[in-house]
């Protein structure tokens, strides 16, 4: 009998400040570390902590990695940013164990859950989730385009606020500019848009505009793009500080 | 000029190991707590600290009243459980500023995300919320049962895996029963669904059915829904373990 575990861990968006102490306890008692190298490189070195950092797009590679490491008695901890279950790891690595070896199922796993690149951004601007919202995210390497145009629309119309993860990358130009001209004819032009990259990082950058305006340009691969509903508010402040941004929690009885 | 602020938080499911150091740093420093009396509970007395807990359904005013102190130069914390915001404080406290005195634009407010009830409970069973998905509050005390239905049936044909949050209360008996209902006319009556309650707390209860069988009598106050797409797994494993529940990253092209 094994030793060996998983913890998949999300790091939470970059301030250690916003890193759970359960995740920072699991690290420490780790002796090998997964994950994509931008996250595996916020974990300092220390001794008797193996290193395992690979390029993106190896999610299942390095699920099954995580798992044999495991089951021959390894500690090991998979790394991702923001919360670990939402468009990251932890996915892959039930996905791994479903279709991999039976043994595997006996594994101690634990996910541990972290501050989500959704939340860290919301937060940053006020409440823009405050009501009803969801998730989606626009890499079309995983699912459908079609699926995707589909599923924006239907909650564009039935009133969601959408977080948006994944907006755009190299390999995937087109896609964010889709789906604002998608949005653009379900929605108010007014609604507002807030682009938020690298939240509580030292190039943090926050932009809002109202839909009409939105420029895929103002995304990057690290951006968490919010789009309102109709309800979703822009409180002007003065002296030139940055809006806050809020969905209010009610919709008045008609 | 006040040096008043007001910090908005989440204090996480329960388990203080899932609380950020940011918000135990804005805990240390507040002079004032504000919230729903069970999560002004959990924060231990000291010298200093003022306490105003209050009872369910008195947002506005407790969002009021942290204001009119920050006004006045108090250091006050809004307390909420989970991440304040979702379904919590962070929208109820912008909502006072909207409609309240003009200064208090010009206030300090922060909102200091925490880990949400969805991705705790999701996080204790494996990854369900592992593709799109939404969170809806099932109350209908703010908005229109009508526009819940509505919503509920968009995201449920659209695949989304759906939180429900607020499923009942001793005032909303019924709901809960009516959209697991409707879900069961929108999808395959073995889509798994997970009752999470009181996730990390002493007497956290977690139950996996099929939609099917799924009973809201399993549900209380404290209780996090999640129901999955047809796309999510159920991952048995050997010697009575609990299963392991959740939804691939992707969708194959058809």
């Amino acid at each position: 009998m094994s030793s060996g575990s998983v913890a998949i861990l999300g790091l939470g968006p970059g301030d250690p400040a916003q890193r759970t102490p359960e995740v920072e306890a699991a690290l420490a008692v780790a002796t090998d570390l997964i994950g994509y190298f931008p996250y595996v490189d916020r974990i300092p070195d220390r001794p008797g902590l193996r290193r395992h950092a690979s390029d993106n797009r190896v999610e299942l590679d390095r699920a099954r990695h995580a798992l044999q490491l495991a089951a021959v008695g390894a500690r090991v901890a998979v790394v991702s940013g923001g919360d670990a279950g939402v468009f990251a790891m932890a996915s892959a690595v039930f996905e791994a164990v479903e279709h991999g070896e039976a043994s595997w199922r006996a594994l101690d796993i634990q996910v541990l859950p972290g501050i989500s690149a959704m939340f860290a951004a919301a937060a940053r601007v006020g409440a823009p989730l405050g009501h009803d919202f969801c998730a989606i995210s626009l890499s079309d390497n995983l699912k459908p385009w079609a699926v995707i145009e589909q599923r924006l629309r239907a909650v564009a119309v039935a009133g969601f606020v959408i977080a948006l993860y994944n907006p755009l990358s190299r390999a995937r130009p087109w896609q964010l500019g889709a789906a604002l001209e998608l949005l653009r004819q379900a929605l108010p032009g007014d609604v507002p848009v807030v682009f938020a990259t690298a939240v509580t990082r030292p190039d943090e950058r926050i932009t809002i505009l109202p839909l009409r305006d939105a420029d895929p340009a103002l995304a990057d691969m690290r951006t968490l793009v919010m789009i309102g509903s109709a309800a979703t508010r822009v409180l002007e402040r003065p002296g030139g500080m940055r809006p806050w941004v809020y969905s209010p929690r009610g919709i008045a009885s008609s």
